[in-house]
């Protein structure tokens, strides 16, 4: 059901992320390990801060894997914060705009999961997007209209608060409509400095979620890695299901946290939905 | 600006009717004559009833004029009564959903002009779109919401009636933002039995419109004409601009009026939209 | 590395046997239980014999199982004779002209499996493709220079002969080059009438093969099954995989063997290639 | 029948030459002025020459001028020397591998125009190409024929000399069967340093062709245009037809000519084909 991945730290060429370690974003829209489904073969995309004003979004309908024209961009293009998704379509069309990730200004969004019963909650959802935004949905996913409500609560000015407000929001919709367990997954956003990452689910049996530990560490264990000694020691990846093969290097996020990775000044700390006032 | 085509009569090969003719719709895609755009590379759609108890729907993101796989199913397919589609987006996306004709249970649906300034109402329009039809809102295009909108006011009980209210509607939402002109427009739209067609917009200056005259006055007109003999007398083409090579072939329809295709008791009358209570 | 299914018997609904079967063809492309690769998400086509005077073609690069309009046309065009295919790209790319079935005249044409070094060797065999044909290749693979060598061979005359020939003709090719095992693969054939069915591998250890035993058996054993009751005695299906939910409704395809499915007149032989006289 | 652009010069971003200029070559994807067909919607590619090792190349079938991922590229990636070009296929499937720029190592190669009944002589023509390259040739059209054909005859060392021996070799091939004019078109190919640009048909009547008068006399004659105060003297642009609303900003480039773009060492000379001395 998708597999993301997010980097922030030393400027890097993409594919030396995406392309280059042992059961990559780009292996894994082929044979997933980890996932619900084990193909992603449904579009990819991947956004990148670059030196454009804002950043670079590349957009595909095709699997990842045999995408020449990716291939190519991840080739030639660096950046030193990027987010990468591969996707499983339920539910939704394979079209560009459904594909991750979702830009809105200088924000990113990616997500692994899904709204529950969607299709019974998607009205009242999209009503409570602001109306300066509504125009801007384009696409059909649940993703996309949990974007523009966490843009509605406030994502520019408190990514945290916004999300958990508008997961809370999403529950409450769900819950008056007889829904369990309304939301499930992952989440990473951006505005081109910070990165945040999210796991939780209302049933508490979120998505994978994997980050990396110091590099200064790994550094000692793995003197003969030479891709270690090029990042800087505030280098980090956020990821939905592990790549490369260093045993050690990979933290599983805890169920309901949340992380910023703020070049330096990293910070994980749990993670709870905030109910809306006037639902509950 | 879109060319659209409508056809219902005796059965025949979808090629005889979209590829033989000179001037022929999928000529359209590329070289429009009276088009506000002479260009219509932006996808296509073809809809036809055929044996399956729903009628099938082929859409493409491709320009017409390229695409072989339309090219095989239009000489595979026969229909008596079909409606196709050539695009030339405005302002949304060369997706798949966006393109027409639109289908919902037996209806088919395809628009040729555009609501105007539709983002700074879609808010509006899809609102008033009952709720158990929302979900099935895929695309991003105004034509879409129309049909919703039409369907809404009781499409499939009395047609003419819920496209007069369905715009009615869109003039009177527009009207209250301040647009002038809120809607411009040819309508195609069948149940499988018969074809209605529609020509309006508010400023009074709609998109072209033509239908064929009765088939045996061609007959007596061009007796040379193999396929004039081949189809029977109740056979008729609606279509945004007329295709083929026979000078008298086509009557254009009057500015608002609305045209029923019903195989013998076809009927042509004034049409204009009939406003909301509650928003006058 | 592909599967394919051909269908020869009474006229039926595509989506009745593409769709409707448990682990059907469309299945196979996201999740395939037997093939060397579990995913053949790199394009598809279906060929089938109809009412025009070619069989129509429809290929796509997308993956199947998300295609609507592969739906749309199973849905809706029914054929006693078809060929369809879903692909894994091995080397080459995901373009339509690459998608099987190919079609030359009457003749439909797939394959599931390779020639080996394909590269190394392309050149002497296109070189040996008759120059009247040679204009008709349009795209990259090993298939398509195959069946091309078949039709060079006499495939309209004598499909087994022609068959054998240009195996044995890529046999004495690869081996002139030090290649051990150049042929692997099973391939189906037709002309709009019989089908036939190649299983062969020059190591010996081919592709898998399966036949449907004759209905009449299989409506003892299942008379509760609709769809049994529904097809002529002489229906038969070729499968690279099984789908369905019967056991004992499969017969697999010997090693080295050829079968001709004739409405009637059904043939299972032993096949060898045959080399050619100069090369040998 | 396509148009191409190529640019030499200052490091600039690709959007501010390809989608900043008024009639942009991506304004000429969907209304061409001089161009033999008027609409170029059969898919188009960039080459650049960036930080990576070898060009990169961004090919698609779609329209470029609603093609996003296209958009979202040209914003982000800057380059001293690209070459762009937007088809209108003839004859072709529009497929990635058909569209221009191809690449070889570090060369580009773009191409307007045709070789004349190309499927009658296309197999003379790949039998001349050299075994080595034979296999790296991937799609259909006579223009990546025509480039393996000059690498044959030695592109990479004396190019001017390869490009006249590979037409000279057309030629003689074409008049062998009979065809009149078997060439026609102009050619934009580059190794990264240097850019040659070549017009030349076998009827004397080649499609157009411009490049840009020197900088520095521009600056003078408009020195209110920003644009041509940041790119360096020795900048130029080579066109099928002029973009930007500067008159007397554009040469056009004679009839059998050839001219090299080398940053300071311009030279414009007379081209006249090579006949290859086996075959005369």
């Amino acid at each position: 059901m998708c597999r993301w991945l997010a980097y922030n730290g030393s400027r890097v060429r993409l594919s030396d992320v995406l392309y280059t370690p042992v059961n990559s974003l780009i292996d894994q829209s082929l044979h997933s390990k980890y996932g619900a489904e084990t193909t992603n073969g449904d579009g990819f995309g991947v956004g990148w801060y670059g030196t454009a004003p804002t950043p670079g979004v590349f957009r595909s309908v095709e699997p990842a894997w045999n995408d020449q024209n990716l291939r190519e961009l991840c080739h030639h293009v660096s950046s030193p914060l990027f987010i990468a998704h591969v996707r499983a379509a339920i539910g939704s069309s394979v079209q560009q705009t459904n594909c991750h990730p979702f830009r809105h200004g200088d924000w990113l969004w990616a997500h692994n999961g899904f709204i529950d019963e969607f299709a019974s909650i998607k009205r009242d959802l999209v009503l409570a997007v602001d109306e300066s935004l509504f125009p801007e949905i384009k696409g059909q996913t649940d993703t996309e209209v949990l974007f523009y409500l966490a843009l509605t609560f406030g994502l520019e000015h408190d990514p945290v608060d916004a999300v958990a407000s508008a997961i809370g929001f999403v529950e409450a919709c769900g819950r008056r409509r007889g829904i369990k367990y309304p939301f499930q997954g992952t989440i990473a956003t951006s505005d081109g400095e910070n990165l945040w990452a999210f796991r939780y689910s209302s049933e508490g049996k979120s998505r994978s979620l994997f980050f990396t530990r110091d590099v200064a560490r790994l550094r000692e264990q793995y003197p003969e890695r030479e891709i270690l000694h090029q990042v800087s020691d505030d280098t980090r990846l956020v990821v939905s299901e592990p790549i490369g093969d260093l045993p050690g290097a990979w933290y599983e996020m805890p169920e309901s946290s949340c992380g910023v990775v703020a070049r330096g000044n990293d910070e994980l700390m749990p993670f709870a939905p905030k109910p809306p006032q006037q639902l509950t």
